[in-house]
């Protein structure tokens, strides 16, 4: 397993882990600097769809772990991202239905890596994260996946909403957990199916859960709104292990 | 909710908690300082059962926010204990049978914190923890919880495995997580119950495992070992609340 934080610094460093094929899951770049051997490296972002945030000078100091960044700070993922069509693959060659987990902006990296361990845990095939404003493949979701992610692949999305539009096509529904729809318990979640978690503090977002084709509850008999982003997801793909397997 | 860290140093400020009867988590002491003022400390710690360690002097230097620390750190409870009859009468008053959630050595805080979120939602009538070896009610636990240690009790015992004989007594089962038990979906888990979740690397201790009445488990269709404490605490009580109200 590979646990190292992959943080680059400096413009030639960060233009070779890009040629070199790596996954920038995010460019930090001085605010105003388009020019020269930065809009080489601009091009290059640009042409593997990375995020690019422009940032002050301070904030790069701050970050820099080497004190020399040039203008650049790029974070690596930790472990290579699957396609979406891998995790489909996966479901066919164990010759199961799909069960797919979608997360609709999950940013802490402790809840990624336990979503991750439960999806192996639980036999889905894979996790589909969207590429903005959510937690990346880091050191820190290796470490908490306990390993999963040496087996479950992970594949990254520009847009959730136009991958469960391609995923319906392959025969996929969607289920998407929020307060107010069935109980889980008296759903039918068996067949070929993703699971829609949303952020920790928002929930699942407008446009994702327009394109649920239904919305499962998690009974809640408490007092407070919701449980934990990676308990809830755990509690509905083992809802959904007893539906394919136990009932 | 009360979130605030409570660090409490020198002698006459860990004496006057004492005294007020605040509950002190852990009380770190100078190695070889059991005399005069720090002998009446110890006196106070060892009737209110609280955990002391005699420590090197550059650890309290370490810890210390004030620099004042006069041989002497307290860590109170960010929240007050419950008593296990609390929970019991809990579950009483809701004309329910009892259902509590023991944690035989949970380290981690947010586990702890996820879990009494867990246990609120899911019904239960409070969640019991060891004095030793296990986090308490820190502020990284409050907040964690999300609010639920405003409603849901937790009680603090001193031996794990007394406690559980003297619930037997008030009719309770007992159930523990592990690997090599029959698949939950498959025992019957109504009735007046106590699950026992183990220690995020170890599992159950050997003595608590023997004091319970059955092994459950979770089925795992991955390559990896185990799921994360929090998440299998999470799955547990809800296949209690799904036999209790969905079968």
């Amino acid at each position: 397993m590979r646990y190292e934080e992959l943080t680059i610094e400096g413009r030639n460093a960060v233009l070779e882990a890009f040629r070199a094929g790596k996954t920038i899951d995010r460019l930090l770049v001085l605010e105003g600097n388009k020019e020269g051997a930065m809009s080489t490296l601009l091009k290059e972002a640009k042409k593997q769809n990375a995020v690019v945030s422009f940032v002050k000078k301070e904030r790069l100091d701050q970050l820099s772990a080497t004190g020399k960044h040039q203008g650049v700070i790029a974070y690596a993922a930790a472990y290579e991202y699957a396609e979406v069509s891998d995790l489909l693959e996966a479901a066919k060659q164990k010759g199961e239905a799909p069960f797919l987990i979608l997360l609709d902006g999950i940013e802490d990296p402790h809840n990624l890596g336990a979503i991750i361990r439960t999806a192996n845990l639980a036999g889905a095939h894979g996790v589909i994260i969207p590429k903005r404003r959510a937690a990346g493949l880091t050191a820190t979701v290796a470490k908490t996946s306990a390993g999963a992610l040496n087996y479950t692949p992970v594949a990254k999305v520009t847009n959730l909403v136009q991958t469960m539009e391609e995923l319906k096509k392959e025969g996929l529904w969607f289920v998407c957990a929020a307060m107010d729809g069935e109980v889980m318990y008296r759903q039918n979640l068996t067949g070929p199916i993703g699971i829609v978690i949303g952020n920790e503090g928002e929930g699942v977002s407008r446009l994702v859960r327009e394109k649920c084709d239904f919305i499962t509850s998690i009974p809640m008999k408490g007092e407070i709104d919701s449980l934990n982003a990676s308990v809830a997801a755990g509690v509905l793909a083992y809802e959904i292990v007893r539906q394919r397997s136990y009932k």
